[in-house]
């Protein structure tokens, strides 16, 4: 189900339809994030989700209004388009052709219902295998961290996804580890949450700010052999929640070790978040 | 105007709507051209604008029948879209919700004509004046060179221009000079035509590959400095033609230079193309 939301009347309108010139469709010029709901209908990490939108709104200068008009929309949702997921769609607008943007332009929003796939770990409980992907991602500060719909990189990359692999670590062109195709990736060391620092190149997630706040977590520069010598190492997006890696490249990771038992842990406190 | 090729019957259809499952407004997962006719309704310098649309199709992986489509579906603009210019933008196609895409959707014709402007040397006879822009472009070899529709650098860029500048002079994150934000950036040194090679970042504009065709070009690394000690220098791309620079930053270039009507001489040929 895809709907558009009317700013005039407050209102959501079914349509799949968008115009030809806009500005998302012509240059990426936009964000979006992709909510998963509770069993209520209700989105447990918005205030995480919103924090987001506006960094990338004003890493976008866009309108200053802009985020209002957005927690309106999302409040706004028909209780039939709170399937378990959707992916809001956040564009500057339509604007004549060419780079410039009129600065009073009005934001347009797409929003997509879905059905939420399973937690990862009830799909995968295993862990998922993964390598290291030879699509390495540029380094761009003013676009670290948030999530706009410049997605190539990440296009090229899911598209050489290694067999039998459920995600790909990304580093970027300094090769730095950075995150990876479509999730965030953590580290355990002696215990120790560690993540990279998202200040170059990469999103920060939603479950990683998540983990952030409720936990300890360092965060510093990390390299592919911190990954390969760590004691567990795990995936984590909204959709997927949080899932160990069983095997990356050829090291095999141990679901017997207290590291693993802690990454389910961290799993379960996030459903708990959802119930 | 805006228009949609039909695969299926061959043939444009005015319309300005475009399905919000496209993977171009999802992820830029696309490629654009802005092309300009002559009198006769034709566009001289298709063979370079095709050139480049191959090179993006292949960068991005896409069909292998994807050229001879948008190659038919140019032959087919009815007269009345065949204004002074146009912009054809290229969708991989819509697909489901995610990186991944389906290896046999079909791509996806946007057509948009406008009234192209006069040539730039003749709306500013004086020339450019230019200065190097904050924004520093990053550095990804995976997309250098092709016209994609990530464009959120050069929105940044067009945002930030300083007063007075119709453009501005983009370096990457290692400062060497790349080109402006809407156009190719050559200097001249005794006489030769210098530009930034673009093997990191920066398009390869239909102007820029005219030029090195037809005349002795050196593609190398540049610098800031390596502008501003220049004879003279110039921008270029398909809409404005040839336009020389006539201050960068405080330094002001002699429009009685040798090197000035070298570069009036270059555009005097394009036109002679455009006859």
């Amino acid at each position: 189900m895809y709907l558009h939301w009317q700013n005039d009347t407050q209102q959501w309108q079914p349509s799949n339809l968008w115009p030809g010139s806009d500005r998302a469709l012509n240059y990426g010029d936009g964000l979006f994030e992709t909510l998963r709901f509770n069993e209520k209908s209700n989105i447990p990490l918005w205030g995480y989700h919103k924090d987001r939108i506006n960094n990338g709104l004003q890493a976008l200068d866009f309108p200053s209004n802009s985020l209002a008009i957005i927690a309106a929309a999302i409040e706004a949702l028909p209780l039939e388009a709170r399937l378990s997921a959707g992916k809001l769609l956040i564009s500057r607008g339509s604007g004549e052709r060419g780079y410039a943007y009129d600065a009073n332009a009005s934001i347009k929003l797409l929003w997509h219902s879905f059905v939420a796939p399973q937690w990862a770990v009830e799909r995968f409980p295993q862990g998922f295998q993964a390598s290291f992907s030879s699509v390495q991602l540029s380094r761009q500060p003013l676009l670290a961290g948030i999530k706009h719909l410049n997605r190539l990189e990440q296009v090229l990359a899911r598209s050489r996804f290694a067999d039998n692999c459920q995600e790909m670590v990304l580093t970027d062109t300094t090769d730095l580890v950075v995150e990876g195709c479509m999730s965030n990736l953590f580290i355990l060391q002696d215990g120790q949450l560690v993540t990279p620092e998202i200040t170059h190149c990469g999103v920060r997630g939603v479950i990683r700010q998540w983990l952030i706040k409720n936990h300890s977590v360092k965060e510093q520069p990390l390299h592919k052999e911190d990954l390969l010598e760590a004691e567990a190492l795990f995936f984590c997006n909204s959709l997927n929640g949080i899932i160990p890696v069983l095997q990356l490249e050829q090291k095999i990771f141990s679901s017997n070790s207290a590291s693993w038992q802690q990454i389910i842990g961290l799993q379960r406190q996030l459903e708990n978040v959802f119930c």
